[in-house]
């Protein structure tokens, strides 16, 4: 933490857990036979309930998404910049909630919790997750919450994605939708990314089947690569040449395979980081739960077919250097919810970031964000 | 091989090999005290050998390019769209030659091959190899064929860096470099992913520092990774929807970790077959060789003071859906050229097949690259 908290932060947090007694069953076909949410809120909930957001995070995200849990406690949440008094999600407006996801390994049920059937760890064995079981399973704990509906479900990547399946599943239970970096559905190309990444893990020798945990290991050079090429799609090119163009570490090439150029350096520890603390079966379940979200296939017929029966409005935003989830991708869901009719507001972000940006303080980004949210709390006390 | 060799096919060939007895230094530092370069021949050299092409390959071909070894051969060389009777290279009008780069897995030396000082394998030994090291080499096969000029030297992705270097150290030995989906050297995002490929194959298990040879063994895993996420690159995303879309391979999802997408499954096949086709240390070097190549840097001034001494005439193309060098690398080899006052053509090529499309039968492609080939014969026969 820094040496004193920040005056737009949401300051000390704790974690907290919802224990779901009740069987949540599953697009795959499993039962859960009960769960854990582990959560953090971060303002105050209103007398009618009416000013709550919902924050879905993406692939390696966690329920920690602002504000610090410790004294020493060395960097924010993930989603700092844009959550906290005066930010875009203003806490002094909203009550803010952010559940860790079924199948994650920051302590909701996952493949690291114990299956209370057996006792013994699920590993391998844990039910694949879909984005329409997460919603479902945050549709409980609004129930638990208090929270009929929601004045924005927001999220960006996989987390937009479930923004996006909460306005198709529960279409009364949310009155804003903000879907930053996503798609409709993943591209060829994307699920080859991830195909690599699983392989990567699947593939290696730690990784038991899945069942490391009774090893004493993990497989750390499989979450090793498969971050470093998640990674390489989360930057865009120009991102890459301004940050490390083809600087050589040692100032001059030494021709072996240790490290000659600052991005092999920058790779390799940002996977070497990522693979202590990080479960190899929570990143397995977050890639196919991408795979699969295709809201299209799933009514069986066009996007606009799974979109007509929205009923919230939406706020969709890209980054113009994205390639995982190209602006043309946001432009898919744009349209569609144009065609069917849905109030939807559309901004693309001049950046050269890459996907990372909406992670990022851009200042057009939080500017169009908070306006945005702005008009949703007014919106709100007016209700 | 067809039931019956094509008409524009260059027929049964075979691969001759010229043994170096004469050291060769490296821009490493090191010396090979004498080497094999394997290569193929395709066409009649002419009484004053002024109709000779050069082919370079890229990280994973070979000097057999065009025709068929045997009867039953399943398939012609890897550049057989372009070399044959009547096709853009014409063996009715050139003397064709394409060598085995060194440190390469098809016969010159290399990993695999003996260290003729101790009678071993060189295994990880074997020096790391430059663009300007094969060219060095290259001159010597021109030498020992009697080639002082060649009419042309051609080559796609990693080939064409060749070419380009060819322009550069031995400006007065052709007369043309076509050069062919390049770029001036790699971007931060081309070596990220070249050393996602080389941490794959340097972590397997069966690497054995590179001496897997003499554990009867060799990292087919880290093969089949560095190769997936290296055909990613190859093709554009555009290319991959077209090819794949998000088809699924048995109709419906199943949930598990096995193949649910026909891309998972095409990336695993490509992978598995490139694996058992080619040498782990050898990828290492040819991946290392392209993050190198820097003629800028090598003369420690701009891309115009690089080629500043070339004289030789320029065929420049590029693919307007290549990501991995995208038209843009190009243009900057093109205006550095036209900078320095260099006969340059350059064609963009409209087409979805991304990198890859420099090996395939696209009809723009080869249209321009014969009228280029033509004019380049008729200056060769009037000379």
């Amino acid at each position: 933490m820094p040496e004193t908290i920040p005056q737009d932060s949401v300051g000390l947090v704790q974690p907290q857990t919802l224990h779901v007694d009740q069987p949540l069953e599953l697009e795959c076909g499993r039962v859960l036979p009960s769960y854990d949410l582990v959560y953090e809120t971060y303002g105050t909930l209103n007398a009618d309930a009416s000013n709550a957001v919902l924050i879905c995070h993406a692939l390696s995200g966690h329920h920690h998404a602002a504000g610090y849990h410790s004294a020493d406690d060395p960097r924010p949440g993930w989603w700092d910049s844009c959550i906290g008094p005066g930010k875009p999600i203003d806490t002094n407006r909203f009550f803010v909630v952010c559940p860790n996801n079924l199948g994650g390994c920051h302590g909701s049920s996952g493949p690291g919790s114990q299956n209370p059937e057996t006792g013994q760890l699920w590993g391998p064995d844990f039910p694949m997750m879909t984005v329409k079981d997460w919603v479902k399973s945050q549709a409980q704990l609004a129930d638990a919450l208090g929270i009929q509906r929601w004045a924005a479900v927001v999220g960006g990547s996989l987390g937009g994605m479930q923004a996006l399946q909460w306005s198709m599943d529960f279409p009364d239970r949310l009155a804003n939708a903000v879907v930053i970096a996503a798609a409709p559905k993943l591209s060829a190309q994307n699920i080859a990314f991830n195909e690599v990444a699983r392989q990567s893990i699947l593939t290696d020798p730690n990784f038991h089947g899945g069942r490391y945990y009774l090893h004493d290991t993990y497989p750390r050079q499989g979450l090793i690569l498969a971050r470093m090429v998640g990674h390489i799609t989360y930057l865009s090119d120009d991102a890459m040449r301004m940050k490390f163009g083809r600087d050589l570490r040692s100032g001059r090439f030494h021709f072996g395979f240790d490290v000659e150029f600052q991005v092999e350096s920058y790779l390799r520890h940002q996977g070497e980081t990522f693979s202590r603390n990080f479960d190899a079966n929570t990143y397995l379940l977050m890639t196919k739960a991408l795979d699969y979200f295709d809201p299209a296939r799933e009514c069986d017929g066009t996007l606009e077919d799974a979109l007509a029966d929205t009923r919230c409005n939406f706020l969709v935003m890209s980054f113009n250097s994205d390639w995982r989830f190209s602006p043309e991708r946001s432009r898919e869901i744009v349209n569609a919810l144009v065609q069917v009719g849905r109030n939807v507001s559309y901004a693309e972000i001049d950046t050269p970031k890459g996907h990372d940006a909406f992670l990022l303080p851009i200042p057009e980004y939080r500017k169009l964000f908070g306006a945005y949210m702005g008009r949703v709390a007014e919106a709100t006390s007016n209700a």
